[in-house]
């Protein structure tokens, strides 16, 4: 793999090498980690790299790999770079025949987004988006439960994801706050761009429905801040379901508290991405279970699930392990593809270019719904 | 005190008697409680009481004791029927002069509400409406704390109610579910009424803040139900904070899921009903503490938590002792009265007529804005 | 009912009073509340006590009670005074015909709770222990399954009891530490016999086995304090269980946070008072269940949980609730015995005087082994 | 890094090869994975290795990677056979130049521990022994501040470690319970040396203080199985402190749930390996507060903690990451060594050869004491 972006300091670049590395499958071959060259060497000199394959820029890059003989160049990029140039570096990765994994979301437009599925559709490319969360093997758990009709008819979802870092005015301060709140690198959503794409994904996956029309409430509760750090939706999904969503990046004290309820005519199921190895399995006339990740819970949990754990019950796995648990899937995909076999889409599930390009109209609809005075805005 | 409804086998009337009775402050001297003269004897007789302060009706009930000596009648009437019998009794017991302790919904319009609240006024009579959960000590903490600015100008208020006992269709095969269902007897909202407006009135409380605007998406999931089962609602206070609410009969699996999220530019508290000892206070730069009920937590606890405190820490006090803090407080405010004392207000908080009728304001301002287009419904 | 201390100020006495009074089926008639017949009278007046039925002591007391007519007569007593008077009320009581509800431990000695035990046979009186924690719902949910054969054969059981409050040398300054901590008033065991008897009473309680053989080590870790405030103790049961119990008053920062975990053949259990109306449930080969008190569970919970639960599920009862379970229990078996029917032991479940001589011996054997040098000593 | 042991199929090798390869740092470059030198080599090519690095013995390994130029040899080997494998391939690689890193416990016999600590001084080669819960942060956090004096003396410690996978008699069927419970390849120890061990290493490691007596009870429940499968423990402290261990593989329905409790004169702690990055600080007269890991958590976290947390608060670090912790620190030691510099023993902190010994001579002290009737047994 190749990595575009993630230099020294970076926060989510490093977790990108890390989820990669885990699994042994996967070995950083180059990369061009920074707009500053010297910046991008001395990062390649961390990680090990040889000089000749640490480049200043992603176009020398592409070029420069593209010329390698297979099985030394590189297979894939891994773009992790502010929301602003996943597009460009995308496409071009895409042109030159490269697979792509990309951070979310995964442009600054749906019409970039679209754009990038057309470009994955015509090459025959993949193309992964790393909506992290649904790597987690008890959401894959949820996934299947309700597919397989354990709750019934789908009636209400909630779906929350508070965090409280940007409850004071860091941007400028720090550089991870900088940039999410900065327009011309985060695109037009703030909390809903960084979280609330999160959380749409996430709702969406377990449940298996669409939203088929919002109605939003962002606002900006810091000063002088020029994107919302705060998300109020109400939610109504294609077969009837109701819920909302919340999400934002000014709830004081919280950390990363993305959790999802759904309820069905039969039951329901509750996830708190802090404490990932629980699903709680609730019945109409029954106690609660309490599901739990585990190599060794092969007598209750999904194929799915099991596929995307590594340590026996008790061994907590986490957030990294859901980032590798994309990364594996990816890899093991592509291996599928290079020795002509057909990937299993249950057990290699990772998200795809379409579904970046589902949270980039999420994203807009969220912010033309906040903006207009209509009650519901459909999702396209 | 005596009782109007609350017979046998009705779940909320004997919760009333054991509230009133835990503390030793209130006896139970006279009741009418079943439509049925010879079930409301039969309960008598359960009650103890002499079978000449077992009455028919209501109505004879208020007659017959006004006649009776100051120390020997009851001091004031609990009422404890359907929904739509509650305005004619509370009604009825005013006029008698008798202060009036009722369940919530107060009425089943607002115009009813109003009209106890202005002769409530006229007559100087007390009037508490149970909103239990205000009686909660981590709620008053929770007040106080908000109040004394701990958590700085609040920025978001996420509250839920779900329940999931009405997932199928229980009314006509029980008691509970059949009145609470019918619009006749529970009014003109389901969910909405019988726990939603638990719900606002809880954030409110909290907050101190009145919502002003709203959004709400009231949904009936079990065919055949006129009313709503379930809700979903976009808030915003007067201050500029944000929110939502939801809530729920659906919610399959859920029992009595009260919670409440606020953030605030400073901090955050998270409280959650099945919990009820527990209040969460969050911090922007340093851990969480976790605050808890018990006479021996004075070093940190507010007088009005610990007022409504028996306990000592770890003791767990429950629902009861919550519904018997506005008894108490209820109790005691009339004693002061009577002593031609002031009450102090912070002390002997309960929720009064007022907040009843702010209730019924709410309950059909989200009626009004589920039935419109229009995006944001004002609450008056 | 009469009650012998719990004069103003008493932590117990206001919980047995609250605990007797909630269900309405108990009333407090007299009583002897202070060795100072001053504060006596003053303590009858705010329990709105005739002035004729609060007497100066327990001895004229009992002397002008059984001359009043029945039905007019207290029909029991409860004894709430520190430890060293238990035993002398009790004796009294007995002889002089009144049933008795004692606070534990039941004496001082095995040999005083041995004589009891001999008289309450001979009269045919009953006579209960306030072994609060038996009280809880979810702890006779637990002795049913394990009666049941839920679990299989026993094999492991730990019973834990950290305090916390007893860090510093409160004693001299606050009453309830002061008795506490003085062997003439609280008996030769501090930690073990305030807290370590609960822990003891729930284990055989709820396993329905006998602690065979201990291997106990005291401590005291306040300086000066002449009882012990820690206890380690090894256990081995009748069928070959084995297990730890640990107590302690010196766990600071820990309010009253008594759990225990049984494991057998074919899965556990697990309780926390701290959340007394949940019980997990584990097994070997599929998810844990979380079972919750509530009055609607019955398609789940066992006929004796069911019988000591007053509310639906999610509305929490807590700890007087437990307490007022044990007083339900005896007021109903006593009115049982007056109309000459046999009371359900299963139904009308409570602690009773061989309980509380269970827990004497068991505290005087924990007191020997800790002071010998041998490795096990029996518990007869 | 090469490794012994670890071949398909083995548990315990993969988290290694896992946790070694997370951080870029260590790259796995050879291996004898196998006794089977077919089985040996198939796994080789599941890693990627070339053929000629891939070997049938140990003892061909070392003695052909010590022929390799510096910098192209492995640096360590890391030991993942069963027990009795460890002591012989341990002495092997010092006496061939090798550091080492071996699983525990250590060696089948504290003489065998002593003598590669002993060899260890000697050749002045790096050894740790993956006592992987003590790599958590909030582990290296509660040592932090016991050190630090915040919870003053201490008092009392309870350790526990309950599994329940070892409940049915999985020998002869599951290779981890084959191994595990005979002496032969476990050593003289069941539950205890596989996870008592564990127990006693976080206690005093949190402590920092020495077990210096112990009372003892080994329990075996399975019919048939040669060594202990439950052990209950007394403890006594150098300090004077007191508590219990108790560990057990027969606590049905349990994961891998390690946690202790430690209570000192000011306050206490409370950390449970199922829930590894929250840390309960416990003080005397203020909330309980709730330390969490994260990078961003750096306004209280003590730099051993922050040093050992790789993501921000809310993004679950979990199992593979502890034990990625011991390995990115020794990685660290050696390359300080290599460039001739004094590791920091705070920040570069992982358990040596002494930590294992230190356990060895544990687990014979348990084994001494279970079979002996003198109450108790000192701990050399």
């Amino acid at each position: 793999m190749g990595m575009v972006g993630g230099g020294i300091g970076a926060f989510i670049g490093e977790v990108h090498r890390k989820a990669a590395a885990m699994d042994g499958q996967i070995e950083l071959v180059c990369g061009a980690f920074d707009i500053d060259p010297e910046k991008s060497k001395e990062a390649g000199k961390l990680f090990f790299l040889p000089e000749d394959r640490v480049y200043g820029t992603y176009q020398e890059m592409f070029a420069a790999e593209k010329k390698l003989p297979e099985g030394e160049r590189m297979d894939f990029v891994s773009i992790v770079t502010p929301n602003h140039v996943h597009f460009p570096v995308a496409k071009a990765a895409l042109e030159n025949g490269f697979h792509v994994v990309s951070e979310k979301p995964m442009t600054v437009t749906s019409e970039e987004a679209g754009e990038l599925v057309a470009l994955a559709g015509e090459t025959g490319l993949e193309f992964a988006v790393t909506h992290t969360y649904t790597g987690y093997p008890m959401v894959k758990q949820a996934r299947h439960m309700i597919r397989n009709g354990d709750l019934g008819k789908l009636r209400k979802v909630v779906v929350e994801y508070p965090q409280g870092w940007l409850s004071t005015k860091l941007e400028g301060t720090v550089q991870q706050a900088t940039w999410r709140t900065d327009p011309k690198q985060a695109g037009p959503a703030g909390a809903m761009g960084d979280i609330g794409s999160h959380a749409e994904n996430l709702a969406e996956y377990i449940t298996g429905l669409r939203i088929t029309e919002i109605c939003a409430d962002l606002t900006t509760h810091v000063e002088g801040r020029p994107l919302d750090d705060d998300v109020n939706v109400l939610l109504r999904f294609e077969n009837g379901a109701r819920g909302v969503m919340h999400a934002s990046q000014i709830s004081a004290g919280e950390e990363n508290a993305l959790r999802i309820f759904v309820y069905g005519e039969k039951g329901g199921i509750e996830w708190h991405q802090h404490n990932p190895n629980t699903l709680l399995v609730k019945h109409l006339d029954r106690p609660m279970e309490v599901y739990r990740t585990g190599v060794d819970h092969g007598g209750y949990l999904s194929d799915a699930a099991m596929h995307n754990t590594r340590v026996p019950g008790g061994h907590p796995e986490g957030y990294i392990e859901a980032f590798a648990n994309i990364y594996r899937n990816f890899a093991h995909t592509l291996g599928c593809l290079m020795q002509g076999e057909k990937p299993s889409p249950e057990m290699l599930d990772f998200p795809t270019a379409k579904d970046g390009l589902r949270g980039m109209r999420f994203i807009e609809t969220v912010i033309a719904s906040s903006n207009n005075d209509q009650k519901w805005t459909p999702v396209k």
